[in-house]
């Protein structure tokens, strides 16, 4: 027993001197969490979590978030010690450039991080999304006599991550669907970078949890792995989320040790050699004592063993062979076919796109099974949501239909987190306005590659009378600033479905909006729409090109007409998404930009535009708020109706042929 | 007795009536919550405020906002019965552009409305920042014997508000603040949008509260004018700060009470008349019966006695001339005073600008001396901070140095709620990547011309080892975007002054970007600087003008060396706001910019520049996330090192000598 404990306080404190190491080394990182909660990570690796150094996306291992992603350093020190694929230089190159060892966690960089984590609170709504995953998984495939599905989600997090609204938003959530897949460990260390914890928080966390349906289960010795193991071992057996509250020592065993001081301040040589004193270590410098080494190895094993107990694959495969083939065809989803199903769907429906999208949604629902979602509270309105009689409930995971409630955050965090268990085609909604609520995830969904699919509606002044609030002016613009996004405003059902067919094409998040205009659509084919750009109405004998996006298009052809009776000829282009678009070759959308004058319309602040616009061309745009009125008050009151564009497109014009 | 709840329950569903009315003229709006809250607003005006209908801006009155910002007609209805500036024409005008009654309450434009509200969840971080603002007050300004600041802050919020992260974060703080001038009104209908709330949302609201330090006062009957005055009577002599919680009917009186459908959709006509028979009110059709039009006549009159009793203006004036002269001061606050003395510390020291910023903090607050704010947990980092021996707290409300935690988006949204109490001129900073949590706070603060300051610190990939997530690339152009708004990113001591004066000159917000970088600065005036853009150095044999903002500037000064080398002479121009340079002549604009060819330096996406940048000019920005390692190494990695930006200006210009 004393033997037992030798190696295992042995271990922790190689732990805490490695990751010390490796953040002195780069001269930046965060000793404080690293030092803190080595207890929380060598015990949750050695006794808790069932995972395969050797196949670390194994599907039904359970998952590691590390929300406090500044603690990065303790977490690669962790897994290169279990076996993960990271070598003794990874950990040299720690928080370098093309290393594997990033400064916060990266999902797809490192075998064994199961999330990019660092802006605070991220991490617990995503871990949530995993466990909402799950527990869907659960409710499909597992069998009364074959529990196939049976993993736990688990995340760390800090006072940091706890204050921030959207883990809230999550926690709350995971409480009201009684997720008791999801284990929350809170490294309680009572300090933040301003100092003690009390100067910013003073609430009572234990009751905090109750009030959200929480099993709350304190740890006494935030340094005893025995400790820390039993509560982890009867939260991941409670029949309710659980929250583990560990209190830890921030920087335990360094020089600063309990002060706010240490938490992004590496140590110096000499505070190195301190901490290695004070915790008797001899070893690290990069490396593990040969008896810690041994010791790992078997604690790996036994990590392995414990998925390999749960993992009932081949009885199953034997047992239920066609629920094992969809399964498989989940996990590995041949979206190339999806997508020949889609191009079948080009059949111009009328109506709003909202409308249209609804329809369309249905479609694809058929065709990905696991197209799940929700939204914030306003599907009635967005009506971007999959018909269903059910909803996912703490008494029915296995329907898709998600009510999120009002927290938009929350719901692009969970989004994010259903993407990373794998399986699932995620999607969210809420009006284009509130998209800000939600940006910080969907930058997180385009730094991790995932397929989230988003339906802002109201994309325009004209969602009515609500107010400024209530209408885009900025969201659309800044939603294409955001890297590695693909960003849609459709004008009809063609470029709808061109939209969805983006989605299944990448591994990136999309985000389509949608209006609830009703207008009497032009025609155009979904091979034309997927170029992101293309001539909706050509003209041989056009004059000027009119340029829009969404409704705008249909506000072009209004404008078309005024022009021409002004004997102004016109052709339209329609570019439902310039980053598709502009993939393109110079060749197509010069031809389709042709050489003539531009005038770019588009309800929204029109510094997107510029790009496309030469000085003697036109751009259209809102550069104010919104006001409260009917749609078609609205637009005459921001001088955006079709007759107030006409004219000035016509003065614009007129000048133009004077300076000829 | 009898009597008295008769004209009671007559005036409450008058209330009702009008509202419904004002919905279904408008065939828009929320009869919902009009419907079921009209007691609370009965008698929160008749029983509780102390206010003035004649002196709406009065800066002793109580504050009311109401978060749940759809239930503006209920609002406005009562604004009507209690004499404020509202006419039966303007309730008919409800949601209509240019009315008196727009869609979502905006301050700006209705007698008697404190905040603009909308966005769920804002509304609530709004009033815990006048709450802390009067705190403030009380305690600058209240003697032993003469409490001249005595409001209190009073907030309606449903389920929506509740659920959003913000309000978690804003009412965690205002517990730990123990912000007992706070009172929350919980209109609590148990019904969402997409149903009953219970499918998104099963927490204990009254544990909830107690965790956070709230006292916890719950009403039995929603429809009791009388339970609902003793309970908010009860919740304003609290120790703490407290919650009514107040059970409602969603659209009570109406054919759909009780259910979702209710919420936002007008009553027809018929549903009119029925909820006149049901309610038994015969008068409206937007007017009120003459018994109850006099019944709100004295309790309009009771309001005003009550603020007139609190008040001991006169009293004060006389005993304390001195603090009254400052008092008087700061709610008529001479920015243009202030400018003066800004411009008087243009002495170049050097320095990173987040240094140089806390410097000339450390003056302006001398200045202004309500200048008040605090950090999201990272003043450390950002160096936005005033120096101060004592921070805001429940043992000190005097200090103005606000520790927020780590919660962005309150944060921003308790600065909007500061800036709306009068008197103080709010400070927020947190690093930029974080900008997007705090962004829909800070549109808010756009909408309702608040002047408040946000310092954005590690404003370039060059931040660190943090990695992508901490590495800004889209949020300096979203920042741009937003309307009404004033975006800085200087690059010395100079433009840091210049970002000053526009705060002090505007009421809008100001978001001045900073960074650690340090750097040799060039020198400038912050006569040139105040101009947005300027040339900062002149070079009359010049082949190219170079562009840049903030650091990038001093890219521009490397830049140029190794341009020379190869024979290119260059000039340099400094834009530090493109908002506040496009407001200058066309002739200084073209004096800047010059008809030479032009390169765009920025390590942020591109998109602004194209405004400016002709087809034969270069833009040179980041269009994808950064990466992990020290700056040196991050900006190798992204090819934005001043050796890889010269190379490809080389090019450029080769290029263009050949063409030409």
């Amino acid at each position: 027993m004393t033997n037992k404990n030798f190696i295992e306080d042995k271990a922790v404190n190689e732990l805490r001197v490695l990751s010390a190491e490796m953040i002195t080394t780069a001269n930046s990182g965060h000793p404080g969490i690293a030092l803190g909660s080595a207890p929380i990570f060598y015990s949750l690796y050695s006794n808790i979590l069932a995972v395969d150094a050797q196949d670390p996306k194994n599907i039904f291992r359970d998952r590691f978030v590390l929300s406090a992603g500044h603690g990065s350093s303790i977490l690669y020190a962790t897994l290169f010690a279990m076996g993960f694929d990271l070598t003794n230089d990874d950990l040299k190159n720690f928080r370098r450039v093309n290393s594997k060892t990033p400064g916060h966690p990266e999902v797809n960089i490192t075998d064994g991080v199961d999330d990019s984590t660092g802006p605070l609170g991220q991490g617990i709504a995503n871990a949530v999304g995993m466990a909402i995953a799950e527990k869907n998984m659960e409710a499909t495939f597992n069998k009364r006599d074959l529990k196939l599905f049976d993993s736990k989600i688990y995340c760390l997090s800090g006072d940091g991550c706890l204050m921030e609204g959207i883990s809230y938003e999550a926690l709350s959530l995971a409480g009201t669907l009684n997720l008791n897949n999801f284990v929350l460990i809170y490294d309680y260390n009572k300090i933040t970078i301003e100092g003690n914890l009390d100067i910013a928080n003073l609430e009572d966390v234990a009751l905090r949890f109750k009030a959200i349906n929480f099993d709350v289960i304190t740890v006494k010795n935030g340094n005893s792995t025995k400790e820390i193991t039993t509560a982890i071992t009867k939260a991941k057996k409670s029949k309710k989320p659980s929250i583990v509250i560990v209190p830890t020592v921030i920087g335990f065993g360094s020089d600063l040790e309990g002060t706010e001081k240490v938490h992004g301040l590496p140590l110096s040589a000499e505070q190195i050699e301190n901490l290695k004193n004070r915790l008797d270590v001899s070893k690290p410098n990069f490396d593990l004592s040969s008896d810690v080494k041994k010791h790992f190895e078997e604690k790996s094993n036994n990590a392995k063993q414990r998925l390999f107990k749960r993992n009932v694959e081949l009885k199953y495969k034997e047992k239920y062979p066609k629920e094992y083939k969809k399964l498989k065809q989940l996990f590995d989803f041949n979206y190339e076919n999806v997508i020949q199903k889609i191009k079948k769907l080009d059949n111009n429906s009328f109506g709003a796109t909202r409308d249209l999208n609804h329809k369309i949604m249905q479609e694809v629902a058929k065709f990905v099974p696991t197209f799940i979602g929700g939204s914030a509270d306003v599907a009635t309105s967005t009506k971007a949501y999959i018909e269903s009689n059910s909803y996912f409930s703490k008494n029915d995971y296995f329907s898709r239909y998600i009510h999120y409630g009002i927290r938009e955050h929350s719901m692009a965090g969970i989004s994010n987190g259903i993407a990373l268990f794998g399986g699932f085609l995620p999607y969210q909604s809420c009006f284009l306005s509130f998209m800000d609520y939600l940006k910080p995830a969907i930058r997180m969904s385009a730094l991790m590659n995932l397929r989230v699919f988003s339906i802002f509606s109201h994309d325009s002044i004209t969602a009515g009378q609500d107010g400024p609030t209530h209408q885009p002016i900025e969201q659309l613009p800044s939603l294409r600033l955001i890297p590695n996004t693909i960003v849609s405003r459709p004008y009809n059902a063609s470029e709808i479905l061109a939209t969805y067919i983006w989605l299944m094409e990448n591994k990136k998040p999309v985000s389509m909006l949608v209006s609830k205009d009703k207008y009497e659509y032009f025609e155009s084919k979904v091979d034309d729409a997927i170029n992101g750009g293309y001539t909706i109405f050509e003209n041989k004998s056009a004059d000027i090109t009119l340029i829009g996006t969404g409704s705008d298009v249909d506000r072009c052809f209004k404008i078309m007409k005024i022009l021409n009776s002004n004997g102004i000829e016109c052709r339209i282009v329609s570019i439902p998404s310039i980053s598709i678009f502009e993939e393109k070759t110079t060749k197509y959308k010069n031809n389709v930009l042709k050489d003539l004058p531009k005038v770019f319309v588009e309800a929204s602040n029109e510094q997107t535009w510029y790009r496309f616009a030469g000085r003697a061309d036109l751009v259209l745009g809102l550069n104010n708020f919104g006001a409260s009125g009917s749609p078609a008050e609205v637009e005459k009151f921001m001088k955006f109706d079709a007759n107030s564009l006409a004219k000035k497109i016509l003065k614009w014009h007129s000048q133009k042929n004077k300076q000829m």
